[in-house]
């Protein structure tokens, strides 16, 4: 696997969801991809496309602050403007499989997160 | 400034801290080190490594999840189990200027920190 390939991916996929194009993102995706989030629970691909669409939707803004690959890995740290929450930094580890992302892995306070109310939401199993 | 320096200087930091050896860490923090983490805040070298003392010394063991560098940059993830608090997933994002770290940004999440008792410690300003 060619670090450029891994990378390519996950910036399309960056790229998609946060410029409100979440069928580019979610096409990238793999089945069997595993979801790896502090807060919420999203068991198969289905329900973390899901919760990326409305999530992705308040999304107000966001500036990416660093990006990096190695192999079949991918890191992004990235700041997001949200709408009822503020800003949000976000650390997200991506493993890429034949062109496909097959797990998310999400690093970021939850704080804010808890206080507004956005655990338990529709997407979430607990 | 080559890839594997800056690999070094943050893997070196990173083994020193998590095998108590506070001083090798330390001594890698440049003096003008700037710190963005979400709970607490650190305005210079000598808090921060007060902090990474105390809190390093609660850490009961940690498993590298990933690791990346480029240019003067790199980042790792890491699970660490914490005493009193349980499982830590951290994102560590890391500028490196002549084999020194200029830079730290971490990224985790603070609830459980924060209903453990881990906000507004000796070091905090606020």
């Amino acid at each position: 696997v060619e670090k450029t390939d891994t990378l390519s991916v996950v910036r399309a996929y960056h790229q998609g969801w946060t410029g409100k194009n979440f069928e580019t993102s979610e096409k990238l995706l793999a089945s069997e991809l595993r979801v790896e989030v502090p807060i919420n629970e999203y068991p198969d691909r289905e329900s973390f496309g899901k919760a990326l669409e409305g999530f992705g939707s308040m999304t107000r803004g966001v500036k990416l602050l660093a990006e990096f690959a190695d192999g079949d890995e991918a890191m992004l740290l990235y700041d997001m403007e949200v709408e009822h929450l503020g800003m949000l930094r976000v650390a997200e580890h991506f493993t890429v499989c034949e062109g496909k992302i097959t797990r998310i892995r999400q690093i970021h306070d939850t704080a804010a997160l808890r206080s507004s109310g956005f655990a338990g939401s529709a997407s979430s199993e607990s």
